[in-house]
């Protein structure tokens, strides 16, 4: 018998239910019973609002974050796929291996022949390109912003840099409870010519996209606390 | 009366059925009759295989592509949706806005006040680029590379210069019928340990995803000759 495969399944980015996912996909979802997670807890929710017909009790997990990336032992979490059953890698929002650590998972399964099946979905970083109006014939995903400082202003002006040499837009994120003063530090730091795209809370009731010069959001306020946000700068 | 919105509409990345489409995302496009496209025979195919509920004879379509990108008028195109209707913005293939020209229409809309509506899909770079297992906080979508062959040589370095600096992984692609010919060129330059993850005919029946070092690459034979392609360095 062959191995199984690694499915690659996207979370929802905000809510939703099994009408806001494909039939084809539902079926493939409610094929799987084994799941890599970024957390139980948000998984069994997913679980739950996509009515998979199979009993919580009868799912098997394996937590794989930012906590514990160095000790999982992935000859265990593999060991049934070898037996030849499919496993799903599924993160907390949006689609696994972005701005997550499932890259990792993925690596594994290239290395030991196992079958990998990347499934379309929503991503809050595509969702908020598409949305921004900027270059996506070139752009780069920057991830979190260092903590310190002075090396957060550094990158920020290094990004403003690549904007205006190459035209290459620049994404970029921040722990939910930091956005207020990464924007107060975006609106001082860059030239008032930049154009900052900014969607916050996307598909939630509460969505924004504002797209504005650096000189207009001197002047204009918003509250961005604890709203996952994405952050885009470009021209 | 408001103006109406503007909805980024994914295509499939290969061929698709109304079974690929959630119903929620289908019942928004079987509403709307008005389209900005890249080509007319790829979207009337897409919205017969999504079974759209209206005549083909009924839609409105505007061009907009790489042939007229300069002599569109925008205030033509949106003249309905000023009157309230709404529109959709779909590309020949994935989600609209990355690697095509759309985000000049989604620009004027930000101008003109019109509402925008991302919608979740398949992109062949997303896909590609969580199948690979490489770095996937933190990345850049390259688009085409120079045609001509010193700037291509100077981007690739750079490119693998990138990756081993700060381990931003490198996404890339080329006219199809050139694929053979830059994939050689990629095992001749990048060094014998760089990661080179090939993605080719996502979707399709003849899907590969091949993921070796440069030095294994030059002992394994493929044919990409026509096929759409993402290429991926990283590490």
């Amino acid at each position: 018998m062959g191995n199984g495969k690694l499915y690659l399944i996207p979370n929802f980015v905000y809510k939703g239910n099994k009408n806001d996912i494909s039939i084809n996909q539902l079926s493939i979802i409610y094929s799987i019973t084994e799941f890599i997670v970024e957390s139980e807890k948000v998984t069994r929710m997913f679980l739950k609002s996509i009515e998979h017909p199979v009993k919580q009790d009868n799912f098997m997990f394996h937590l794989y974050n930012e906590h514990n990336l160095n000790i999982v032992d992935f000859n265990e979490i593999f060991k049934n796929v070898k037996l030849g059953e499919n496993i799903g890698l599924i993160s907390d929002a949006g689609i696994p291996c972005v701005a997550d650590p499932g890259s990792k998972v993925v690596e594994y399964a290239h290395k030991n022949n196992i079958k990998i099946v990347p499934m379309g979905g929503s991503s809050s970083i595509f969702l908020a390109l598409m949305a921004s109006g900027m270059n996506g014939q070139q752009f780069t995903f920057n991830g979190y912003l260092p903590l310190d400082t002075s090396k957060r202003l550094k990158k920020l002006k290094s990004m403003e840099k690549e904007v205006e040499s190459s035209g290459t837009t620049q994404i970029f994120m921040e722990t939910p409870y930091r956005n207020n003063q990464l924007l107060e530090m975006l609106v001082k730091t860059l030239n008032s010519e930049t154009v900052l795209f900014i969607a916050a809370g996307i598909h939630s009731p509460n969505q924004i996209f504002e797209r504005k010069k650096i000189k207009f959001w001197k002047n204009f306020k918003i509250d961005l606390n604890k709203i996952p946000t994405i952050f885009i700068i470009g021209n």
